[in-house]
């Protein structure tokens, strides 16, 4: 035997900032090159991956934590649009030689909480380094019976269009960030703008109501690029199309004042995205019976239209039923 | 109905590049947020993942298909370490504005090769702009029976140690493409300087025993980082140490004909990394059926040394028993 064993930079990094938060047993304390889950029995697994990158998805003075937690509820949010509880999940960080100590502490201090927070303990990962910015990429596991994922594919004619929260509330946060004038001009007050910027910063992932889209939808994706988007894909996905009530849209009421000011706002709350909501098509009879289990979780839900017959991209219609004409549907990096 | 829906540019690089690999129904064409799979009955879930970036893991002019593969098979070696068979993987790909469309095709047809090659289809994913390199972050999944995933912990004193492949291929590959001279000083034949290179490019993951591994191994995990500071990681997570006989260490024509030249080279093979062969710890008794069970599988594996008691970093003991001194166990990037 020869010199007691050195631990290598990362192994001690992952044991400093990470090791605390993999609580669940097949995290192996993150001590393995794998993690090891026992399905529920007559289960099937849902997976998701979503990856955010600094100076795109996120800026890069963020405060540590709050990145962290966008990071994982953007994946939350889609397992919870699929009706799945969650199970876990693992972390790629790839970090800059610029990232602290004190970064990386608070990055695990903000995952942690949230890991607590939605019962979805770190199950592994890796961490290296990067010349580019600090790039988070996290895989998301849930577990649901079987059979009974939530697809886009899956809405029919007639059902009607249901969103949870309020839409536009993210995309006007993240106009609030990039024109320090743009709160004087909406008239805001203070909690307001407050309001708006956190729900850019702190997605809310409707976790609440996986079961109740599970029970009662159609069909359901999270609005994490824009409703008008990504109601276009979940109609593409089903062979339909869609008639949406804008004035039925739920708002915040910082949003409302903001479109009020600007009415040409409507925009952005449809097609900017950030909204990490859940839309679903829910057979009509089943309507009224979702609205009130998402209320009873805590989530405000609302009828926002209804499937149409003939694939075809969504109507908006504004005051009278007419139509809106949106340039752009969907924010897009590509 | 207004106009023909609109796809946005990121789902036209999936459908165009990606879906046509997504093979497995629960991948639901990528067209859904989430994948879905139903876990073997009586099954563990294993779950690994590992981030490779531009300039750090791979050289930004290396091939593309070439790059799609190693990313894929350092996480394959992973499963086959922990005893695992491959049931699927996701991945999160962030991508620099130069990438061309000739280069995503490589890249997609060569990660659609080993999908197929190791039976591990692609499931889903996130595709990302960056302003930094290329970064490829995969997740792979595998199923094993309940309770059987080989951990890091486990080796017993006493417990052979065994190891697939050759050591050192990998490290000797990187050198010979860092300094144009090495081969030459090595008197490397164009055949093993080829062989070399190649190894450091394309992992060759030991899917072929998994079974073997769980059914003899009392401990097992991928050298991805040298030898030297892996089979330290699976000492220190085994309370044990190790006695290494150098003089036993597998190794290939060309890595024999480098080290005949260049004596120090015993280093970078211990400890250079990208081997990704496996390293584990097997009972005494059946260390015999397990060499024969990997040949038989189609991959060499040989004795190396002995499972220690007292934990303490392994021993490497060259010529006539006498230790050798290694100045770094283990590549780290930290």
């Amino acid at each position: 035997m020869s010199k007691t064993p050195a631990e290598t930079g990362e192994e001690r990094l992952i044991a400093k900032y990470f090791a605390p938060l993999a609580k669940h047993p097949g995290a192996l304390g993150l001590l393995d090159d794998a993690a090891t889950l026992t399905p529920l029995a007559g289960s099937d697994l849902v997976l998701t991956k979503d990856a955010i990158v600094g100076g795109v998805h996120f800026f890069p003075d963020d405060p540590a934590d709050a990145v962290a937690r966008k990071a994982l509820r953007v994946n939350l949010s889609d397992l919870a649009a699929k009706g799945a509880t969650p199970a876990g999940f693992l972390l790629a960080l790839a970090l800059p030689k610029s990232v602290t100590a004190g970064w990386l502490k608070a990055f695990a201090r903000g995952l942690g909480a949230d890991a607590e927070n939605y019962a979805c303990p770190l199950l592994g990962g890796d961490t290296v380094r990067t010349p580019g910015p600090l790039t988070v990429s996290i895989t998301a596991l849930g577990f649901l019976p079987h059979g009974e994922m939530v697809q886009r594919r899956g809405a029919k004619p007639g059902d009607r269009i249901v969103v949870t929260g309020t839409i536009g509330d993210g995309a006007l946060g993240l106009k609030l960030l990039r024109d320090a004038k743009a709160a004087q001009r909406w008239k805001l007050d203070k909690n307001m703008r407050a309001h708006l910027l956190s729900r850019y910063r702190l997605p809310q992932p409707r976790t609440a109501v996986a079961v109740t889209v599970r029970k009662h939808a159609s069909a359901a994706m999270d609005v994490s690029d824009g409703l008008a988007g990504d109601l276009a894909k979940l109609c593409r996905a089903s062979g339909v199309g869609a008639d949406v009530d804008v004035t039925r849209l739920p708002l915040s009421d910082a949003a409302r004042r903001a479109l009020a000011a600007q009415p040409a706002l409507i925009e952005t709350i449809l097609s900017g995205g950030d909204d990490y909501e859940i839309v679903c098509a829910v057979p009509a009879a089943q309507s009224d019976a979702f609205i009130a289990a998402a209320q009873a979780a805590g989530i405000p839900a609302a009828d926002i239209g209804r499937v149409m017959a003939g694939e075809g991209a969504p109507s908006f219609l504004g005051e009278g039923g007419r139509p809106l004409s949106l340039s752009q549907t969907s924010f897009s990096h590509f």
